[in-house]
C-alpha cells in the first residue's frame, strides 16, 4: 500500500472554484491521487498514520501547465536575440538546428528545460518538436507530465523528409510509449504556411481515429496572414475552418491576430488558445486579444514558447505578464484579474489538453500535480491577498516543492528526479559545439 | 587610508561603451570610488596588497537606477488589485494613505522597499512621496543612493494643506540633509491635473535657484489629456511647455501617450522620461512609445513605480519588460536590444538625474555603485552572450553582491546594512493595522 502524505499549507488555493483560498486546511494524497481536502485538524485525526508535512508559510496550488513549448530549444537560449524574425530563423535558429539537432540534443535540451520548468512550478508541458522518443524519455526521466507534440511539415529537416515521413515517425513514436502514465502524444502540424491542405486532412483523420489532440501555430504574425491571403485567397483561420481543423481537440498556439469574426469562430468551434505573452513581445508579433477571446468564451491557457524566443521557461512570470498585458491591450484594468491568470496557467491548460478531469485544480480524485510556493520572504510582505501575491509579486525561486503524479520532483528547491550537475555539464558540452560551429 | 578592494568577475560589463563585455578584467575600488579597470593579472601585481575577491561565475555591472518610485507604498502591496483607476485611488489607496501615512509608515515602508530593491540590484532610487525626512533617513539606514522627490499638490493630505505648505516642507527637509553624500532632493509637482499654473511657476523658479531637479507624472493616462483639453484648452505637455517646465532638469514619469509632435518637443527640450512598463500595463494606461522616443533622441530610463501598482520593485524584470514591450509596440524585433535595455536602467537613469558624471557605468573615477549577478545556475545555461542572459533570462534572485558608494550593502544575498527580521516584523505590524481598518 502506498504512503499517505498529508500537506498542511498556510493557504490552499484549489483554483476551482476560482478565487477560493482555504486556511487551516490539509490536502491528502495517496499514490498518484489527491484523496481529500479537509480541515487540518480533521486530517490529523482521520489520517493519523499518514506522513504529515507542514508548509507554514506556503501557498499550495495545482502545478502550472505550460501549454506551448519547444523544450529542447533551451540549448539555443540567447544564441541570437534582437533580430528580425526571418533573419533570426534563416540565419541563426534553423542553421543551428540543422547542424546540431539529434536524439541526444533533444534529450539533453528537454531534460534541461524540464529541470528549469520543475524548479519554476510547471508540472505539465505541451511540447512541439522533433525526435519524439527523446522528448518522451526526457519526460519520464524528469517525472514530468509530458504531451509530446510531433511536428509535421512539408519540407525536410534532419528528422524527416516530408509530411508522410513526419507522420510515420509520429505514429511510431507514440506506439513506443503506450501505457506510460506521464506521456501522451499530439499531432503537431507546424503552421498553416508550412503544411499543405492534404496533410491537414490526413492529420484530422488520424487524430480522430487515434483520439489524440492537434497542436498548431496559428495567426502568429501578420505576414502569415498576408501570405495566406495571397496563396489561398483567405486568412489562415478561414482555410483551416474549411479543412475541418477547428474543434475542441485543437490547441492553437499564439493567435495574436484575430478579428471579431475570427474570435466568434474560435468560440463556436471550441478551439483552445495557447497564449505566449513573452514570445509574442520578443518577436514583435503583437498583442493577443486575450480579454476579447475570454469574453467570447474561448478557453485561453499560457505557454512559454521555446527558450530561444522568451528566453525563460518561467510560467509564473508569464502568467503575470498575461494578466498585465491583457489590461493594457483591452484598456481595462479589470481584465484578467489575478485569480483568472492563475486559472489560465492551470485549469485552462488542462482543459485545452482534454485533461481537466485529471489535473489543473486541487480536488479529491484528481492526480496529485501540486506545487508549494513560499510566501515568507520580504518581497511577499505585507501579505493582504495570497492570490495577488502569487500572481503579481512572486518569483519562481519561491517555488519550494513540486509533486507530479504524487511523486516529489522538487523538495526544498532541490531536484529529486534530475541531476543538476549532469544537466550543467551537458549544457556546457552543447555550448562549446554550437558556439564554435 | 581606506581599503582597496579588487573584484575579479567572470564578465565585466561597464555599460559604457554600450555592449562591451570584458573578460579577465578586474575592477579596483578605493573608498567610495572606482579607481581602475584593468586586466586581472595586472591588477594582481599592481594592487598586490588589496583585498582580492574572485566572482568566478558572475557578471559585474553598474547598479540599477530606479527612475520612478513611491517607495513607502510597499506597505500597500496587493491591498487592492484589478480595479479601475479611480475606484482604486478613491476607494482604496487614498483612504489607506489618509488613515495610515505618517513618518513611521514612510520610514518603515521606504526601508522595506529599499531592502527589496537592494536585493534586486538597485542602487539608486528616484523617489516621490511625502514625509521627506523619513525617506531620507531610510536611504541613509539602507546605505542607498536616494533622490527624495518632494510631492507638491494643491489639495490637502495628512502631510500638507496646500501647495505652499508642501513647498515649505520640501525646502525644510532638504536643508536637514545638506552634505549627506547619499541623499539629494527634487521638487515633485505631482501631475498637471493636481498642480495649478502658479505653483508650477514657483517650482520652476525654486528649482533653478537651488539647482535641483523636477520630477512629475506627465501624460500617464488618456483621461489626464482629455481633462486638460477641457480645462486648459491644450494637452498637458503644451501647457507645461508654455509654463516653461520642459527642460533637462525635468524627469517626466510615464509619458505613455505622446504624439509625434510631442516626442519632438520632448527631444528639443532635453526632457528625460521615466518609463514604467509594469505599472503602465497593470493600470491599463497603455503602451509607451519607447522606440519612437529613443529614435527622436529622448533619454528614457526605467522605473518600477510604487508596489501598489506593479507589485514588485524588480528593476531587472522591468528592464526586460521594457525591452520586450518596445518590440511589440513598435512592431520591430530589433527595438531596444539587450544592451540598450541595460543602459536604460543604468546610464540613462543617471543622465536623467544629472548624475552621469558620477554613476551609471563602471569607469575609473566614478562612484562605486556596483552589482554582481551570478550566472552559474541552470536557468542561465547554456551561456552564449552574458548581456542577453542578464537581460532576457536572469532573475533578481541571481544578484549576489551590491556595493553603493563603495560600501557593501548585499553580500552573498545577505543584507549588510538592514535587518531583514526587523523589516518583516514592521511589515506584519502594518499589515494588521491596514487590513483590519
Amino acid at each position: 500500500m502506498s504512503t499517505t502524505l498529508c500537506l498542511h499549507p498556510r493557504w490552499l488555493i484549489p483554483v476551482e472554484p476560482a478565487g477560493l483560498v482555504l486556511e487551516n486546511h490539509a490536502l491528502v494524497m495517496q499514490g498518484e491521487r489527491i484523496v481529500a481536502i479537509l480541515p487540518s485538524s480533521e486530517a490529523r485525526t482521520r489520517y493519523a498514520n499518514a506522513e504529515h508535512h507542514t508548509l507554514s508559510e506556503h501557498a499550495l496550488l495545482p502545478g502550472l501547465i505550460n501549454l506551448h513549448a519547444h523544450s529542447a530549444m533551451s540549448l539555443l537560449r540567447g544564441l541570437a536575440d534582437d533580430l528580425a524574425l526571418m533573419d533570426w530563423l534563416n540565419n541563426h535558429i534553423w542553421p543551428a538546428e540543422g547542424k546540431h539537432v539529434s536524439d541526444q540534443f533533444v534529450f539533453d535540451g528537454s531534460v534541461h528545460a524540464m529541470a528549469e520548468m520543475i524548479r519554476g512550478g510547471t508540472t505539465t508541458v505541451n511540447d512541439m518538436y522533433f525526435h519524439h522518443e527523446a522528448v518522451a524519455r526526457a519526460g519520464i526521466s524528469a517525472g514530468m507530465r509530458t504531451v509530446v507534440g510531433c511536428s509535421v511539415l512539408e519540407f525536410p529537416t534532419g528528422y524527416g523528409i516530408n509530411a508522410d515521413d513526419y507522420i510515420k515517425k509520429a505514429l511510431h513514436a507514440r506506439e513506443q510509449f503506450v501505457g506510460e502514465p506521464l506521456v501522451s502524444f499530439t499531432l503537431a502540424p507546424h503552421a498553416p504556411y508550412t503544411v499543405a491542405d492534404e496533410t491537414f486532412r490526413k492529420i484530422i483523420t488520424l487524430a480522430e481515429q487515434l483520439e489524440i489532440g492537434i497542436h498548431c501555430h496559428i495567426h502568429e504574425t501578420r505576414d502569415e496572414i498576408d501570405a495566406s491571403l495571397k496563396q489561398y485567397g483567405v486568412r489562415p483561420l478561414e482555410r483551416l475552418r474549411n479543412l475541418g481543423l477547428l474543434g475542441p481537440n485543437l490547441v492553437a498556439a499564439h493567435v495574436v491576430h484575430a478579428n471579431d469574426a475570427e474570435i466568434a469562430l474560435l468560440a463556436r468551434h471550441g478551439v483552445h488558445i495557447a497564449h505566449n505573452p513573452a514570445s509574442n513581445l520578443k518577436l514583435a508579433s503583437g498583442f493577443a486579444r486575450v480579454a476579447a477571446l475570454q469574453a467570447a468564451g474561448v478557453n485561453v491557457g499560457i505557454g512559454t514558447d521555446g527558450a530561444a524566443s522568451n528566453n525563460k521557461l518561467d510560467l509564473l512570470a508569464d502568467l503575470r505578464l498575461a494578466a498585465l498585458l491583457a489590461k493594457a491591450e483591452s484598456g481595462n484594468p479589470q481584465a484578467v484579474p489575478a485569480a483568472k491568470a492563475l486559472e489560465m496557467a492551470t485549469l485552462a491548460g488542462a482543459r485545452a489538453l482534454g485533461m481537466d478531469a485529471h489535473i489543473g485544480s486541487l480536488r479529491a480524485g484528481k492526480l496529485a500535480d501540486i506545487i508549494a510556493v513560499d510566501l515568507s520572504g520580504l518581497d511577499s510582505q505585507p501579505l493582504y491577498d495570497p492570490i495577488s501575491q502569487l500572481v503579481y509579486a512572486s518569483s519562481r525561486e519561491q517555488v519550494s516543492h513540486v509533486w507530479i503524479n504524487g511523486r516529489a520532483v522538487l523538495a526544498d528547491r532541490e531536484l529529486c528526479t534530475l541531476n543538476a550537475g549532469q544537466i550543467q555539464a551537458r549544457a556546457h558540452y552543447w555550448r562549446e559545439r554550437i558556439a564554435t560551429h
